[in-house]
């Protein structure tokens, strides 16, 4: 199978995974990228028994609305207090303990926030995004755009990286992104935290403290599901039943 | 002395510090607010011995330019490794360990990066802000609109207060502030890491674990100079050589 195969067979197994898994008349939130479309243009077949969608960009929202589905705003599911059971978004990479580096379009900061509110992440992939450690991927970390020769040199400081300016790109927050290059991330819990404490940073594109519950992962086998079950720093014990 | 005459002392006090402590030529920092207004004015008349100015917002940097004043930009200030040794700026509150808390104008983000890039943060302020305990100043927490009501309800969790959302503002970063009434914050630099974890959170206006290292508290028996010489978490041994 080529790639677009891989993600067309992952988006059909999310798609049964929220068959599954999702609550009929609960809320779902669906992610960003070539991936999420994939899985957008899937699951829009089960819009009867979906209560809500929420969506982590524009785009993606842009795309849900194509199919005539109803897009609610987060800080309306949250104020109701409604929950979202799923949350369903692809990665630019991800390790054995379902670490992500998210953020190659840029969406970081709103995927992270759904991602916050949702009770289970789970990932889609092809194996080409299945790393032993991250960082292959440039790190993206959204920064204010006052902050960024600070925020460079903390980078630099911190993680020994070559932060580069995405040139021409501003988020929809209005803000720069640095992708940080030669990174070889072993410590994903532990980078987030020390990069949240940098001023300036709005967002970065670890998601490890709160990573992927479940991961599907295509390859040329199937799909596999893996999901998390030990903390993310003790990778080697992180997967069951099936390693990814 | 009422309040205003409080303020001009304290102006006057830090810039009788800038002219002893900061070197010829260097980069002073200004802060945003009624109190460093007063500074700016007094400041203005050492513009022979400062390198060159940086302004914590939009309101600042067009008063000093009112003065004549070259504003530099932060970034190329960073970007060719020039230091600042000195950032002036008041405070919504302070405590013995000089933790403050800051953003009652708004200007929270840019005043902590101001504050990161400078050597030391000079506080300067009337005696009506030094508190034994933070919190009865509402704190502000800058919030990515789409992700307002999550914060809220993990702001609540987190600290037990009431955040309000201040109404028809909006941040020079085009953000909404949640002001968290009803604290008592005896952990300051604890509570600022919990904070930086939420995500959706820009900046929270809690200025701990980079606290001012000078404070310049005037009072109807004149100024007095305290400097941190203690970590934060231990105020009471925080104050030499005169208590604040």
């Amino acid at each position: 199978m080529n790639q677009n195969e891989l993600k067309q067979a992952v988006a059909r197994a999310a798609k049964d995974y929220v068959a599954t898994h999702l609550p009929a008349g609960a809320i779902l939130g669906v992610g960003t990228g070539s991936t999420a479309n994939c899985f957008i243009d899937e699951v829009a077949a089960l819009r009867e028994r979906i209560g809500g969608w929420v969506a982590s960009s524009e785009a993606t929202r842009q795309r849900l609305e194509s199919h005539g589905l109803r897009v609610l705003d987060l800080n309306e599911v949250v104020a109701r207090g409604l929950s979202m059971p799923i949350y369903v978004d692809g990665a630019d990479e991800i390790d054995a303990g379902l670490s992500m580096i998210k953020g190659g379009g840029g969406a970081l900061m709103r995927e992270k926030i759904v991602a916050a509110v949702a009770e289970t992440f789970v990932c889609i992939c092809d194996q080409s995004k299945r790393v032993e450690t991250l960082g292959g991927f440039p790190l993206p970390i959204e920064v204010i755009p006052m902050a960024r020769e600070h925020v460079r040199r903390e980078l630099i400081r911190l993680t020994g990286g070559e932060p580069r300016l995405r040139e021409g790109f501003i988020t929809d927050n209005g803000n720069e992104i640095l992708d940080v290059h030669g990174l070889a991330i072993s410590a994903p819990v532990a980078l987030e935290a020390r990069l949240e404490q940098i001023t300036g940073i709005v967002c970065n594109g670890l998601f490890a403290r709160r990573g992927a519950d479940v991961l599907l992962l295509a390859g040329s086998q199937g799909v596999k599901t893996c999901t998390r079950s030990t903390p993310a720093e003790n990778p080697a014990a992180a997967m069951t039943p099936d390693a990814c």
